[in-house]
């Protein structure tokens, strides 16, 4: 089959790989489209020492599988748990000691023409969400996850810190919460189409010290933490959202003298996601700028590093 | 009058210095003994650009205030709030927007004959407490303010790292909470007297990776947060309750990819320290290493700053 191929910072589209093996108790997915997603140019970059198959966002169609699954729309969620260690025990499977993930750790991933993962990990999409919006099941979950971890509600002043992809679900899942929202970001254009959706936006003098509740950080670099940080008020909570390349140098006595609360954020639920997407609370397609062919996945990747640009998705089968 | 002076980093035993005024509200204490707290060596170091005299952990006799409170021991609060701002009316005067602060902040400290607080800053001391004990109330409240903040109970394993005087005392206030819990430090003589507590204690390879569910950072230094880090299981909160000279380097992806909590901790409740110090639920007395006179206070640092002392006292008056 065709895939990107991942190894030491290199990508490469090879078209003779073996189809994904089927452990017991996974299906195989024929994948329609997958999306681009920051992660994935981070690994590009060595956050991670990945060599494999990329891609972790998709929408595909079950090939091999129980037959309420087959030749039915899927999305996956990326990790695959072993079920057995403590954390799978303790109902965690997404801390899972053993997990493998999906085009991120020993698990090929979901830039290809197949992919297999665990049957439980598959979610069926509803036949009015389209296909294209659905490839962003996986990155609305994980922005849901921030009101799963902190409680959110009209009450409370919000920072969204970062205008990119992350950002803009991350914004327009907070609004859902009836929270008082600001998010800022350094390009007009992004920036606008939160606007849209009635979210209120600036630059980055816009958010004014010490003074919001919660700040959730999305772009992934130290400027944008210190942003996050000082917005907060005393006893403030900054939800790191981003994995970072590298380390961060932070003020930790700023932590501890404003006794701030910092909580990293990953992975979220797959079902509240496919129902925030299937009930058209949040509008996607704006931030999609391209579809290219998986023939042409080197393009579309330097498409998806270039400044300023949102999501990309490829067209698979 | 007598006092510490911190200047540019450099320390003065002033002979002529003027009483401390007397705000609205305010009461005069004669200061009976003090304590050298790590802050006041960190200030002495540059952490924070503070000039005035030094000094935040004491205990004294009331000699301008309310009768009742009048030639009684009182220790006190350390940051007066101006009762005013929208913290102090949302009724959180410790992160005061115009606050001063004992011996850290605009306000002159405890290592002088008299010192000035407001008189709700004040709590008396129970005749049955020593005046070396009360000398802790101040480090033993920002000990249990730990579990005013994080959760903590016999279910919970916690890993204290750092044995020096904040972790001896974090140790002990959280072995009353009944978790699981373990102390690791680096010098066995003061481990010993968490052990002679009946608290378990090891050097840093007794903390078992991705283990604990909570982990208490108490060094100051990045090795001991990066020790804490690493000792939490996925979704672990890590208390930071030390302040740094200087900025920390972290691995935030790690915070983010293990969902991990960390959270600021810094002044406590007064009125539960006295209880447990005045209920001799904890033991302070083996941490005092050194009496000093107030005319010797230059000495007192020098000891003070020594590798391995922990608590150092001056004797005012």
């Amino acid at each position: 089959m065709k895939a990107v191929w991942l190894e030491n910072q290199k990508l490469e589209l090879k078209t003779d790989l073996p189809l994904p093996e089927l452990q017991a108790g996974e299906a195989r997915v024929k994948v329609l489209r997958a999306g681009i997603c920051n992660t994935d140019l981070e690994l590009l970059r060595g956050y991670y020492p990945y060599r494999g198959v990329l891609g972790h966002e998709f929408v595909g169609v079950v090939e091999n599988g129980p037959e309420n699954l087959v030749n039915r729309r899927v999305v996956g969620e990326i990790n695959a748990a072993c079920g057995d260690c403590r954390f799978c025990r303790q109902g965690v499977p997404t801390h899972c000691e053993n997990r493998t993930v999906l085009g991120i750790v020993n698990r090929h991933g979901a830039f290809a023409q197949y992919l297999s993962l665990p049957i439980e990990n598959l979610h069926l999409i509803p036949d009015n969400v389209d296909t294209d919006v659905a490839t962003f099941t996986e990155p609305v979950a994980a922005a849901l996850e921030i009101q799963k971890q902190v409680k959110i509600g009209p009450n409370d002043r919000v920072l969204v810190v970062g205008d990119g992809k992350l950002g803009q679900l991350v914004a327009q899942t907070l609004a859902l919460s009836g929270c008082e929202l600001l998010a800022i970001g350094r390009h007009r254009e992004k920036l606008d189409l939160l606007a849209a959706r009635g979210i209120q936006t600036g630059f980055e003098e816009a958010a004014i010290a010490r003074s919001f509740d919660v700040s959730v950080e999305c772009t992934g670099n130290p400027q944008g933490f210190e942003v996050a940080r000082r917005a907060l008020r005393p006893r403030g909570t900054l939800v790191l959202k981003s994995t970072y390349a590298g380390r961060l140098e932070i003020d930790a006595s700023a932590i501890v003298v404003d006794e701030l609360t910092l909580v990293g954020s990953r992975c979220g639920p797959f079902p509240e996601a496919i129902a925030v997407l299937a009930g058209d609370r949040i509008d996607v397609k704006p931030l999609i700028q391209a579809h290219y062919p998986l023939d042409e996945a080197i393009a579309a990747f330097d498409r998806a590093q270039t400044r300023g640009v949102l999501k990309v998705l490829l067209d698979i089968n």
